[in-house]
């Protein structure tokens, strides 16, 4: 891949002219967007030039349909925003953007204006009929080893090591989706992709050194283009996760700001309170609503200040451009609330704009409801700027859920807990587009939160198969990937066996794994099937009945096609139900067919089997 | 006090004729409400007649601008629901009730229509201005040893016994409101003082066995009305605690229903699942939601079935009775959601459509504020039938509380769970009219909750009294009453230490009370009094700094003409305080005079003495 990129830099250097005059070095180093399309529903671009001195130059634009409605210099000399009005009619083709002085072109740039893909703007995004797949890329299989190393990224590879670079890559994941198509998965999330050129710990991907190039490590734009076909190809749809609050302090704005508030404390750092309440909180003071949104989230990565609304611009311009580019079905937004309301309400505004069927899934990791709902587009409660945000991560119901399965049953803990969080979902405007999850990137692995009980494991899993919202799973749970010490990312975040040649077992081909694990992955393969065509699942409604602290919880998924029983049993001996409680759901019905065993009981002496679930289809 | 109400009893069986004829014995027992007054707002009246047979009488009325609209009959021949309107220019008088039998009246009643007190529809109910004490009778003051031991009632005097009753009456209520007066608290709400002529544990009043008739062990009727009188007159408010979801199973009711659905689950005990989040749960079942509001709350408390149009008005005439012949300014209801909330909708807004400004507080217990903040007047909150609820019981507050104060300070434990939750408050129409106690008859006593720590106890207090709401405090809080057991309903409700002759030791008088709960008694009474004559408390605005898990909390109350600053300090040793961090606040002053201390101390460089609180009254 090195090489791709190196022509490509070469070709572009090419032609950017460099003129000297004066003792004057126009270098134009970065125009960014690196393209933009014709036919977006909103006509108005932001482009960033960025080199030498390129502030004291005047850009003349001519081309039929394009106006240059807007020159804009910043503190900097060597930046300069340009905002272009593109009218719908406007054909595709090359826009010659000169930059002159005294009258003079000193640099010229040949930028692409490209026809969308077909049915571009109306792409759907992922949504309850999916389940997402959450990857880590530099952990889940090494595709080409001759990208582990290279030159200018410091932080290099070292498998030993926990917290370094692993080798894990795009070409890796693209020789996967077959693997990940077989299980049943219909979404592929990445941790971020794009250049983190740090000097550590980098492979977690959220410190971003620049906005519009896959780390060199990972691939390419092109490859992950190409990811994103082939996942297509398949039905996977691409997320890419997107960071807007901060960047890594290694990105190149950083040697050279293009204003001083184009970032946050800039000269002394000061740590985000991480107080999110503080957005909804009628009490709070200015100051600590300052410190929320405008504090560092760690030292290593800067506090981007989207009230600049240059630096807002650029950033929303970046979003679209990738979803254009390449092809996404979705985005994940890491520290969703940290950048602000009025910043978020523009972003998610602005992409759901020109993207209607589009999903965007918000990180807003707090356990109460409350601070969650206000996010989702349509939401009543009260917020300053509103939010077009269509889908938020669920982490009450992760938090709910393991409570539910580990704690022991009694009038306030077990599945009451998981009964309960969930009658606040009259709060959000939308439940079936949240995002539910055993566990992610960023806590223990489920299988470890349930104290490695392989038959509560399954009964999670069952649970988040069936629940209202979209499925996510972290690569590895398929095959109880846990985690010894407690909190640890880098044991959380370990390598998927079979990823690298040299592994002794592979867990895409089934070689050298235990036959647990092979168990555990054909259970989730099995439900992920069975989910996908189910609609019942993915959109039917849903009906709760009060645990009664007996070791049951018992729920039902129903359309006017099909009906679902679920039950989870807790308790260690085969368990009678008392199916006349449920009379409103199985009235019609005399018997169901467990979806994983295959067997049929009868709803008139229902026994459930000790610490299991069962996931019945009603039939009369 | 006996003697009176004998009287009473003796004047009313003269007035009521027993008429035999044919064998049957139209012996006319009940009339209720005892009586009505003109000029109500709404001209509805609903009498309950009850006596042998009564349902076969056809009742005649011929009284100028009283109409009877409509006469109700039901299954058991010995009730008889009226329904009359009374014009609105209805002179006060005397309305005969003539039951007839074959054009012949049999029975007749000579029903009082009164006059109403001056300015009774605009009396003001408690609100943020009051402090309110509460009151478990029995157990704070026997001031009329006669009526300890009645004829008719087995549940007799034993003081040592935690769950007897122990003679405290409304008397001794009376005898020490001098003392009430004194400490500074504006508005005293007893525990039920509703008959319960129940065979045990009948002294914390929550089994009403007659809807209109105060339990003789502790008075009368009139005696009540006369605590309120003798109470207005120190300008303190009368709350009466309602329970309208259920009776005692001894109530004269139950030997001879009106009908078979006058109560839920007549023939099998079914217990309430208590699931309140059933009411809001956009998934909950029709049979949850039935056992939350049709369920008994214990097996001695049938659960009344508020459906049936003819009790659910029985229900609401009884309350509006006592609101208007005892001149109450306010109620505290129980238990409130398990009444239902179609039930709860209309009695609520019937009464404070009688009395708009009157103060009606529900009891939810729950600890999150999105259960209990729909119940609030004027909520957005999706509910079935909305409801006209003025307050609420703040419980989330009240747990919080206890946890800032006894958890360690860490990210998410001590002062923040208090800062968070406040963060709530904007689901509630108005947080200010929520009621905050540091504990109730029904926890561990608040001393106790800090396990016995004074410091803590001190901070608690002072965030009660200067936070945004209404305080109430549980007798005996001032003398730092605990409990050794935990959850010990009996010892959490012990006698008042000189409510009795033969105490050793006399709260009210100070004799033979230790020094230390003198000085505890010294310092509520500092603070109330401080308080009552502080808009800035009552009706302020608020606001809150985020704790940085560093011992401190720190807000401020404030409007035009005060600013106070509050601060929690749960170090040991004296603490800096970082005063530029509050510069929204303190920007224009220089220093503050601490209340309790009457220490001024500069902002300048402010430091607060080792686990301690400081109200500090800004001055520039």
């Amino acid at each position: 891949m090195k090489s791709i990129i190196r022509l490509i830099s070469f070709i572009l250097l090419l032609s950017i002219s460099t003129y000297k005059a004066e003792g004057q070095n126009y270098d134009l180093k970065r125009i960014e967007p690196l393209n933009w399309w014709i036919g977006m529903e909103n006509p108005e671009l932001q482009i960033m030039l960025y080199g030498q001195d390129i502030g004291e130059l005047t850009p003349v634009i001519d081309y039929e349909g394009v106006t240059l409605k807007r020159i804009q210099s910043v503190d900097n000399k060597n930046y300069l925003f340009l905002y272009l009005h593109i009218a719908p009619q406007t054909e595709a083709g090359t826009v010659n953007i000169s930059l002159m002085k005294d009258q003079r072109e000193v640099v010229s740039y040949p930028y692409k204006l490209k026809e969308r893909e077909n049915q571009s703007a109306q792409r759907q995004g992922f949504n309850s009929s999916d389940v997402i797949y959450l990857i880590t890329p530099d952990r889940f299989a090494n595709g080409n080893p001759q990208n582990d190393e290279l030159a200018g990224y410091a932080d290099s590879l070292d498998r030993d090591d926990h917290y370094g670079r692993h080798g894990g890559d795009l070409q890796g994941i693209i020789d996967h989706l077959d693997y990940i198509d077989d299980m049943g998965f219909t979404a592929i999330w990445l941790n971020p992709v794009l250049e983190n050129a740090m000097p550590n710990a980098s492979y977690h991907g959220y410190s971003t050194t620049d906005y519009y190039k896959v780390d060199p490590r990972f691939g390419s734009n092109k490859l992950y283009k190409k990811l994103s076909k082939e996942a297509e190809k398949r039905g996977i749809k691409l997320v890419m996760d997107m960071i807007m609050n901060h960047i890594g302090s290694n990105h190149w704005w950083m040697d050279d700001l293009p204003s001083p508030d184009w970032v946050h404390y800039p000269d002394e750092y000061q740590q985000t309170n991480h107080r999110r309440t503080v957005l909804h909180d009628p009490y709070a003071s200015d100051i600590d609503k300052k410190r929320f949104t405008s504090g560092w989230f760690v030292k290593t990565m800067p506090d981007l200040n989207q009230n600049n609304p240059l630096l807002a611009d650029y950033l929303i311009y970046s979003s679209l451009w990738w979803i254009e580019y390449a092809g996404l079905r979705g985005i994940r937004h890491d520290t969703h609330p940290y950048a602000g309301q009025s910043f978020m309400h523009k972003w998610t505004c602005r992409i759901m704009e020109e993207y209607p069927n589009f999903n965007i899934v918000g990180e807003e990791w707090s356990v109460d409801p409350l601070t969650i709902a206000k996010w989702q587009r349509g939401s009543d409660l009260p917020t300053d700027f509103g939010s077009c945000l269509p889908s938020m991560m669920d982490f009450p119901i992760q938090v709910s859920l393991v409570e539910a399965l580990t704690q022991k049953e009694s009038w306030d803990n077990g599945f009451i807990n998981l009964y309960e969080k969930l009658s606040s979902d009259h709060l959000y405007p939308n439940p079936q587009n949240l995002v539910i999850f055993p566990d992610n990137h960023d806590m223990d692995r489920f299988y470890r939160q349930v104290n490695e009980d392989y038959d509560l494991y399954k009964m999670g899993l069952t649970y988040i198969m069936t629940m209202r919202g979209i499925p996510q799973f972290y690569y590895g749970t398929e095959i109880l990937m846990s985690n010894e010490k407690s909190h640890d990312h880098g044991q959380i975040r370990e390598d998927f066996p079979g990823g690298w040649i040299s592994d002794k077992s592979n867990a895409f081909s089934g070689q050298g794994l235990s036959e647990h694990k092979k168990e555990a992955q054909g259970f989730v393969k099995k439900l992920l099937n069975w989910r996908k065509d189910h609609p019942v699942i993915h959109d039917g409604k849903m009906m709760q009945f009060a645990p009664k602290h007996d070791g049951l919880y018992v729920y039902f998924r129903y359309n006017k096609q099909q009906r679902v029983m679920v039950i989870l049993n807790k308790n260690n001996k085969e368990t009678p139900i008392a199916t006349d409680y449920y009379h409103e759901m199985t009235g019609d019905y005399n018997q169901g067919t467990d979806v994983v065993s295959g067997i049929t009981y009868s709803l008139d002496k229902l026994t459930v089997p000790g610490r299991s679930a069962l996931i019945l289809e009603l039939k009369k």
